[in-house]
């Protein structure tokens, strides 16, 4: 008889799950508060600051297509977005087609650039047999959100799960996380789009004097409710409420809730029933203690 | 109007669950091979290694008790284990009882006893409002897990979920973590218990070697079939296979399947249905995805 430990195995990185293209759960992250850490090397650039990875996300699957072509859809819609683009890319994948579903809307807040960049790497890994750790997917996928402007800390907090706080920025070989021992209820009503790329592009200064502040406060009590009362702080401190956010923000507060703005877009947050408390009409979703994954359907 | 960000909220850290306590599920942990890097600073002590994190696991709930004592109820019988009342003496919690379900065996290679550590650490800080973070209190049930020396390495990996690899030994602050980016259906076998003190006591120094080679190997390649060919590699080199273990992973290796010895326990693990191919009548369970966390009933 040979040496087992000499024999090919039959078993692939997907078994017990026959043929099945391996899709990619990434949960939603709101941020609650974050500074702007810009670095020449993308790996050591990005944020610090925390927020909530959410049971609503995105799913992603990759397939391969016609060489030299790269195309992104979102619940069926092609769309122009870089940061998957960059990850196919720097995987040597040449020509793949991304399908995701998303249960959070673009552009609110809900890190869904991240989430289709760090999909697509989970995934096109697996589907053309690259054989990266997750170490190094999180850093490809975190290094194209940064090159593409969308993002800075979403993908690392997405690949952590639970409320990740980010206690240095960068890529997992640079950065440093902790995390809020502790789940919830997460309500949010989103209210229109903000461009995470323009207010990224602008002076951060202020900003991130804010989220300096916000973090040594969270370090100090690393509970949720201080979480959300730094995230409220810091949005009025750096200048980032809108009218609109600030308005649901005072009813969640008036009905004794937990509430604050999604960093970045028009969206509010809050904890257990704190929005259908005010009389608005939340999703409702809850922290999501598991970071993006793999998914084998039936298991 | 009080200002929102300066009033206290109604809010805790189980917002949303009402009066119900909270309990957490740590997910079982197979170690496939490891080294042992003793130190005098427990949070610098550890092992390095991979294995696998598991949906079948160990759920935990911490109730306060008459001051002084400490006691441990295992699927409702006391049991005299030292890991999780060292987590509550360093968390100056004054009197406390755990109920802990297993849906694994003692002394098999499951990491029960340091799923038992990292689970009353979490519970304990939740219910006695206890303000640490997530590595703190990791940090906490590595150090009682070693001190006990009933392990090295399964509250760090316990922690994270997935497929653990271990790159440098120690609690958050010191270890280096990574993972395979894959999932797999999971099966195992128990045929008997072996000691984890009794072998970490002994001379380790054969076995660091071996499991020193199986990482450099495992790096290399980051795959499921390169783990589990590292891991029955180890198991040999290290001295540590049994008669009854060897003769389980060699059906599996006749039936085409790739299966493993779980460190430190009679147990063999395989992926996919390794085990049931090769005539065995397994429990089945799968790699989970997510590390222990706290667990919200009806959520």
């Amino acid at each position: 008889m040979s040496d087992p430990d000499d024999r090919p195995t039959q078993v692939g990185s997907d078994a017990g799950d026959g043929d099945r293209p391996p899709t990619a759960f990434v949960p939603a992250h709101v941020t609650g508060f974050f500074t702007a850490e810009p670095a020449n090397d993308p790996t050591k650039a990005g944020s610090t600051g925390a927020g909530l990875a959410l049971s609503d996300g995105v799913t992603v699957r990759v397939e391969p297509a016609t060489p030299g072509t790269y195309e992104v859809l979102l619940d069926r819609e092609p769309m122009d977005i870089e940061a998957p683009k960059r990850v196919l890319q720097a995987l040597r994948v040449d020509g793949a087609r991304v399908y995701a579903r998303s249960e959070v809307p673009l552009a609110s807040g809900f890190g869904v650039s991240g989430a289709l960049a760090l999909g697509t790497a989970l995934c096109a890994n697996a589907v053309f047999d690259g054989e990266l750790s997750e170490n190094e997917l999180v850093t490809v996928a975190h290094g194209a959100e940064v090159q593409a402007g969308t993002g800075l800390g979403d993908v690392v907090a997405q690949a952590r799960g639970g409320v990740p706080v980010r206690l240095e920025p960068g890529a997992p070989a640079e950065g440093v996380m902790d995390g809020i021992p502790a789940r919830s209820r997460v309500e949010y009503v989103t209210l229109g789009e903000l461009s995470t790329a323009e207010v990224l592009s602008g002076d951060t200064e202020e900003l991130t004097h804010a989220g300096e502040r916000a973090l040594s406060a969270l370090v100090q009590e690393p509970t949720l409710p201080r979480f959300v009362r730094a995230s409220r702080r810091f949005a009025r401190e750096a200048g980032l409420l809108t009218d609109r956010v600030r308005d649901v923000v005072l009813d969640v507060s008036e009905a004794d809730g937990s509430g604050a703005m999604a960093m970045l877009g028009e969206t509010v947050f809050a904890l257990g029933t704190g929005l259908s408390d005010a009389g608005h009409d939340p999703s409702v979703c809850r922290v999501h203690p598991t970071g993006a994954h793999l998914t084998l359907d039936g298991w």
